[in-house]
């Protein structure tokens, strides 16, 4: 696949995506200062990773070019992921001012606000894949319960819980908080599409394979970024500005390890997809995630 | 029914809830403590009266002795109207230290665990559902849609933030408050009873007027009590230590009224579920909450 075709599809999933959410929580009620609340965080911009993977998913799955049927279970994906960051950003978590340069929810509508923003933003998910028209009652269940088990006690939530409490120092450690904090959602991205459109055991297979090894590759790229983005900007020694006790895998494989890392899962990610991926647009997400500079 | 039987039954149910409740969140994992977090809040006693709502009308929509089949569900509401008390209690909320004689979840385990243990009964709950092998999938999809939208944006959030930062004044207010903060959850409570076990129409709309009026029933009986509580106890007048600005129902209509308005709404709630109460728990049911002293 060529650049200018994968950037191509990827803008017309990507503008899908936000106009999709653009439409939410739109109504005048009474309580529309947490509509606005959640529309504040909801459409800050952001990649759009997680959607993007369930719309091609959904393609590949059966869906074709009527992969837009996917949208409302891809956009709950977002709706989770967006409560995830506002209640991260609180002052009882990371204690955050700004988000992708603009001022934290908490810090725009309070924190009474933002707690109960990213409460709402939960069964709002729900609510979204279970009326999904265009996806059968079997893969509405099967899309919700993927996204619950992702998000829960013993998904996103644990790595969150083992991130922020438990101060990770192993590799075993950090793997473990990755998987879930990160890799357990961008999991469910991808099998939520196979699931929405009835995909069998072996794509499922391989989706679960690429998904897993793009999830760690992503992980070990974001920690190189802090690393890199402070040596380019601040000219700051590696790990100067490490949080206390916080280990990264940049402290644990060093930048050149990183990159063979980061090299190595995408390469596993790229052959596991491959039979599926005719066209080449998973293994260019793969490859772009993994040169990402930002 | 006599009372005695009443009670049994409420029993039979109450402890029925009590081990599935116990039963989850047990396993060793390195996030345990998450686990005992969301424990201690899902097991803090309680009269457990969604779900109990929830088993009876099972048990009348067509699960008979079965009703035990409807359990997840039941039990899913628990979870989510824990988490809400969690959240509601933190300091930046209602800023609560007690809540039925014990400290709330964040002066235990601390503010940020008591924001990710909400966080997490959010997913289990609908997890639970999802997964309940008792209730078919049509009812499975319609249990999950029926509690996502009590508790979300258009439910019982949007209750949270008008009673927490609209701070309602007028009758009208006070009414759409608890419409969406406790009468959706209740009304979940029986809808889910109904659609676990495929009720008809006549069924489902007799249990909506019933959970309606008990829901507001229940509210202003919370309000007396509140004042009657205070009377008896501190011997302090009639509303003297109500929040400032914050109007309750016994303010609007005085004690004698909400005993009036408590008895008018217990009327209704009866007539509308009397062709389907053969055995009249239900009768007593909205008459014990009307009569309720805690």
């Amino acid at each position: 696949m060529e650049k200018a075709v994968f950037d191509a599809r990827y803008e017309v999933y990507r503008q899908a995506v936000e106009e999709y959410l653009n439409g939410q929580f739109t109504e005048q009620t009474d309580w529309s200062d947490l509509y606005d609340s959640m529309r504040y965080s909801l459409l800050a911009g952001g990649k759009r990773i997680r959607p993007v993977l369930t719309l091609e998913f959904a393609r590949i799955a059966g869906a074709g070019e009527d992969w837009r049927s996917a949208l409302p279970a891809a956009c709950a994906l977002e709706l989770v992921h967006t409560y995830s960051l506002i209640h991260d950003d609180l002052p009882c978590m990371d204690d955050d001012d700004l988000r992708r340069g603009k001022p934290t929810n908490h810090k725009v509508y309070g924190e009474t606000m933002a707690v109960l923003a990213g409460d709402a933003l939960q069964p709002a998910a729900y609510e979204r894949i279970l009326t999904a028209p265009g996806i059968s009652e079997g893969g509405r269940l099967e899309c919700a319960l993927l996204l619950a088990r992702a998000s829960g006690p013993d998904g996103m939530v644990a790595g969150q819980v083992l991130d922020t409490l438990h101060a990770p120092k192993t590799g075993d450690e950090l793997h473990q908080v990755h998987r879930l904090k990160t890799s357990a959602m961008i999991s469910a991205a991808c099998a939520m599409g196979c699931a929405a459109f009835g995909a069998g055991p072996e794509l499922r297979t391989a989706a679960e394979e690429y998904a897993q090894q793009i999830g760690i590759a992503f992980q070990i790229r974001d920690d190189m970024l802090d690393v890199i983005g402070d040596e380019a900007t601040f000219g700051k020694p590696i790990g100067s500005d490490k949080e206390e006790g916080k280990v990264t895998f940049a402290d644990l494989l060093g930048i050149e390890g990183c990159e063979q890392a980061v090299r190595e899962c995408t390469e596993k990610a790229v052959a596991a997809i491959a039979p599926y991926d005719a066209d080449g647009f998973l293994t260019f997400f793969a490859e772009r995630l993994a040169s990402r500079m930002k």
